[in-house]
Parts: structure tokens; sequence; C-alpha cells
């Protein structure tokens, strides 16, 4: 059998990006998340607060549940989350009960982000990489809340 | 017509122990929360992290989403979360973005309760209170826990 592919990650933040699309097409502040295992896209999401009136369902927190459900339990060791944008405090806090191992951001978010806490919030054993794909998520964005004025 | 009934803190924080005993009952660690608006209990949740293989399923997580589902909209201004354990801070972002008016907590968490941060996660426009029935909301934990030794 062959051994699945290994795509980079800019390759896998686009597909993060395509599901921000999604999000945008429906109106709702477009950031997009996967969720990878053993180079496979084993979960999808984004944001959905609007649609699901729900200010928990962000990206972030259902692309953790839907890879838990994938996966048959609750933690993502082994897993890397793709996010085109900075998570915020509540998804970093959902990010460090997952223990997930990796996590890939797109764009910085300088007013929301969990890093402006300046304080370690995600589990110890979870390696972040910043700024992959990051003008693509920037701009996605910027095009969405221009595009509201 | 009648007003509704006015009722304690500590009678609102006993809903909130009844479904803390709920998650008990069903091997889960017993946090339980409530909303009240205008002295109604809106929502009822407790902790299902194992019952829903979910880590995001903290019983605020859940009675946010419930709340807003009954409210018909996503912003918890004018309720207050009763809840039998101090916020984590996946729990605290979120009650955050629901901008909830009142936050009325039980046993404090010194391990993994926001308020370990030292910084203002929460809303500015949220009123938080501690202590309230906080003996009986820490034996349910201390005997939930000395149970599974």
């Amino acid at each position: 059998m062959n051994k699945p592919a290994v795509y980079s990650h800019e390759w896998y933040m686009h597909k993060a990006l395509q599901e921000a699309q999604i999000a945008a097409d429906a109106g709702e502040v477009p950031v997009g998340a996967i969720v990878v295992a053993n180079n496979k896209v084993i979960a999808r999401a984004h944001n959905q607060t609007q649609t699901l009136t729900d200010v928990t369902a962000h990206a972030e927190m259902l692309a953790i549940t839907s890879a838990a459900n994938h996966l048959g339990g609750k933690y993502l060791t082994n897993c890397t989350l793709y996010v085109t944008l900075e998570p915020c405090i509540m998804c970093a806090g959902a990010l460090f009960w997952s223990q997930v191992s990796r996590i890939v951001i797109g764009a910085a978010d300088p007013k929301r982000g969990f890093s402006t806490l300046g304080k370690p919030v995600l589990h110890p054993k979870t390696e972040v990489i910043w700024d992959i794909a990051s003008d693509e998520c920037t701009d996605m964005l910027l095009s969405f809340f221009k595009g509201l004025r």
C-alpha cells in the first residue's frame, strides 16, 4: 500500500482557507479550521456563530468536536489543527484540554488572539507554528469586513 | 399578573448543584451550571465531556448554547450564569463572547480557574460574585474524586 502523501503546511492552510470561504459565503466572519492526523484531514469546520446563534461556534471549537467524533476519543494527541486566524482565549482553552500536538496559524489576531494574554495558556506539549499563508488569511478577513461597510 | 419570585443566589446555586449531581451520577466530574433571566431558569447543563467524548462539553459551554437557543439570540446580556466551579479559561473566553451580565461562582478552582491567569479575561461589563454555597460545591467534587481512588 502507498503511504499517504505528505503535504506542506501551506497546502493544508489552503484547505482551512476553503472553509473560511464557506463561512464568508454564509455571511460569517471568515475563519476556517481543519484537523490533520497521519497526513489526512479528519475534520473541517468554519465559524458558524451567526448561523447557529451561538458564540461558542468558532471554527476551532467545531473542528475539535468533529475530530474527536472521528477519532472516537476526546484527545487530539498526534493531531495538527490548522486555523486561518490566531485562536481566541476560548479556543486556546479548548485546545489546551484537547492536548492537540500542533497548532498551525495563518493570520495573527493582535486584538483577540490568545497570545495577547502573554501567558502560557496552551498545553505544554503543544507546538505552535505561526505565519503560514498569513497574507491570504488576512486578506480574506479584510475583504469580508470591507464588504460590510 | 404576579411578578416572578425572586430567589437568593444560594437557591439558584442549589439548582446548579442538582445539575452537578446528575453529572456525578453519570460518572462525570460533577460541575453544574444554570442560566437565569428575569429570575427564571432558562438553561440547565452539566459537564458531559465523557458522555459526549468532547473536551469542549463543560457545563458552562452547554449552558451558554442552551440559553442562546432559548433566547433566540447569541448574547446573554441581562442573564446570570450560576456555576458550581470557577470557570476554566475556555469557559471564561466563551463567557466573554456571550457578554453575560453576571457570573455567580460556587467553589474556586486554584488549579485551572480563569482567575489564576491574573488577567481580565471576562467582559468588562460582567459582574462576578464568588463563594456562594462554596462548601457544598467543593464537597461534591471532593467526594467524586475520593470515590475514584
